[in-house]
């Protein structure tokens, strides 16, 4: 059973004609954003918003119109995968280094839906290292301002040299031995200069698509029990 | 009288043999530049760090020798300007357009000197349109979340096109009728993703140094009251 291509696909369900749909980045929302081309082909119509040029690339090969942020003046729908859900619905994001056009987008919604295998779900947040994107000037000051909240900061790299964001930022990694009060903490991070943002999502998860121990798909509604299988 | 190059160059006398300073961006800050590197040329020991490129430049051209993040494990002291204090000492930058750097370079020093002409000093923050700078993606949705918090925000341009910062972002103009409970407003602006950071110095400024109405240099430090003419 592939756990990603289930809940990728089961959001699409949540997509209806004529609407402005944020496109996460990953594996598992990628199989969504392929249901929902294979509907275009067959004549549905929607309007993508892409989070990042791996998505935007993905989008244009299925045949998902897009639009940019000034075409626009609202969302309606935003889909992605998560690193870490807990039972709050909050989460973590960033692992694949697409963490601020994705907060933006997931803001800029009026609906937000999670797709995240079982094995994404957790009772605390943290053991997934957080990513927070920062500007590349005096990053080392602000790892030393990282590590006064606790965390330990790690640079991100990608072939030996520093990873870049679309939005040509660095990512710090930060690994904390108990992440407790994740609201506070996105907060903290996000006082810090030089900080742009972190990939703590709270309280902005609409809807969260997973699995429960036995495999059945189990959507999870913000403020309410499970509402479907 | 010239009131900027009065301020400006005060603020040497706080700068002592063998410290790393951090050099603000600006009118007012430029003559403490001037001074600095007059007295670098007769064999003061200082390193400086830049908070703009424009900074730097001058820097060079007075000869202070200069040292980036990865060389140093901290600032002794930073000077820079402003566009606004009040009598917290809390301020208003971000005018010139490197809010963002000199934000990080504040933060990282052990004590950070504002130098300001005396019309500069209010009794209320908010008449200076608040800087706010943000990244270019999604930037249509940021000021519609800025919107939101109560400003009418406004793209700032250089010929024709938007401005564009040091860190290759942008940066929005933000009117308000009233600017009330500033410390709040820095965190809510801090939380819209898109946000790098805002022109708001809350608790960051330990000295201020400005005219009194009869054009005397006054010194101002937090929590205390006047320490000398």
């Amino acid at each position: 059973m592939n756990e990603k291509k289930e809940v990728g696909e089961k959001a699409v369900d949540f997509v209806k004609e004529g609407m402005v749909v944020g496109l996460g980045t990953g594996t598992t929302v990628l199989y969504t954003i392929s249901k929902l081309g294979k509907l275009v082909q067959q004549g549905f119509y929607i309007k993508g918003i892409p989070t990042s040029k791996q998505t935007e690339k993905l989008a244009i090969e299925v045949g998902i119109p897009l639009v940019s942020f000034n075409e626009i003046d609202h969302i309606d729908l935003a889909i992605d995968g998560a690193d870490e859900v807990n039972r709050e619905l909050d989460l973590i994001k960033g692992g694949g280094g697409a963490l601020l056009r994705e907060k933006i987008i997931a803001k800029a919604a009026k609906n937000f839906i999670v797709v995240a295998d079982s094995q994404k779900v957790v009772n605390q947040l943290g053991s997934f290292p957080l990513p927070v994107e920062v500007v590349p000037f005096g990053f080392e000051m602000t790892m030393k301002h990282i590590r006064e909240l606790g965390g330990s900061p790690k640079l991100r790299q990608k072939n030996e040299l520093p990873y870049i964001t679309d939005n040509g930022n660095y990512i710090i990694d930060c690994v904390f031995s108990e992440l407790k009060f994740p609201e506070y903490l996105e907060k903290r991070f996000n006082m810090i200069p030089g900080v742009v943002d972190n990939g703590l999502f709270i309280g902005m998860a609409d809807i969260v698509i997973t699995l429960d121990r036995d495999k059945n798909i189990t959507i999870y509604k913000r403020g309410q029990d499970l509402i479907s299988t």
